[in-house]
């Protein structure tokens, strides 16, 4: 049975070759050869240049309809075409955490339409959502998004990160990184 | 500056007397003579019965119009005459985590009344509610929340107790544990 962790380490060792890493908002993250994903905890004795920590967990904004959508259309990752892979880390601000929860859902969804753009790159790019600010520990970021697809549809997926970034959501985020793999 | 990370060890030191550790619901805790709440991580040599773990977080279910009312009644823990404390480890089912965002409002709110009848204890009940399930680790419950009150307060306390544990979103409650001390 899968842990709901994942680890991403960064360094000289995993299958995925890392293509670019770029800053879109705040630090960077360094440049490394490798990526691995790793379910659970790494406990390898690999040296990483970094490793980033994040849980699987129930929807936060999700409805019943929009999730059911979801379902019936979203694939698995790992698909054999799907040799791109991209791992955004996201960190929002506090003004965001302090929000109540009707109002982060208005802004995620019926301001910002961030169910309906992802919905745009399905089922063509997969995804999974690890959320990290409630691990215990002291986390740079508060999601890490795994996503891959087909080479052919890398420009579906740029213009879905395009659509996001320009939305009222993401002036909440306060350091947000895209780090680009090729399996 | 407070860690959002809280510990509650339970075991022969700390500065609360253990009352009873009764089981609400499935397995128990085992009874200790003391317990002690501390924040970020435990690491003093204090050899523990047992050691829970949880991280105060964003809310998940309060709209705007609720949080703003529960904020300017409610009290901070540690009153001088709130000398008697109760934590209450909770882990809900598969089932309940399952559900997307509406529902779990809807079981919270509009069919428990949860905010409604915690309210009616305010303000002389203060509580704090910590977060477990998505530490990354084998957790035993996925919320601990801790309240202190007066000793006349009692009666109230139990009274918000019995009437929530009678609402349908306690259907989805596996296992509650329900630790009484006194300072």
């Amino acid at each position: 049975m899968l842990s709901r962790l994942w680890t991403f380490c960064a360094g000289d060792v995993g299958p995925f070759e890392v293509v670019s890493v770029r800053a879109v908002c705040g630090e960077a993250l360094p440049l490394t050869a490798r990526l691995n994903v790793v379910n659970g905890d790494d406990d390898s004795a690999n040296a990483c240049t970094y490793r980033l920590r994040g849980v699987v967990s129930n929807e936060r904004y999700l409805t019943g309809v929009e999730k059911r959508e979801l379902t019936r259309v979203q694939q698995p990752l790992g698909r054999a075409p799907a040799t791109l892979g991209v791992l955004i880390p996201i960190k929002k601000s506090d003004a965001w955490w302090d929000l109540p929860q009707d109002a982060r859902r208005t802004l995620f969804e019926e301001r910002s339409a961030h169910i309906a753009l992802g919905r745009r790159a399905l089922p063509n790019v997969a995804r999974r959502l690890h959320h990290c600010r409630d691990l215990g520990t002291q986390e740079p970021f508060d999601f890490l998004t795994w996503f891959d697809f087909a080479p052919e549809d890398e420009p579906l997926f740029d213009d879905l990160l395009v659509r996001l970034r320009a939305t009222e959501e993401w002036t909440y985020v306060v350091r947000e990184v895209e780090v680009r793999v090729r399996r």
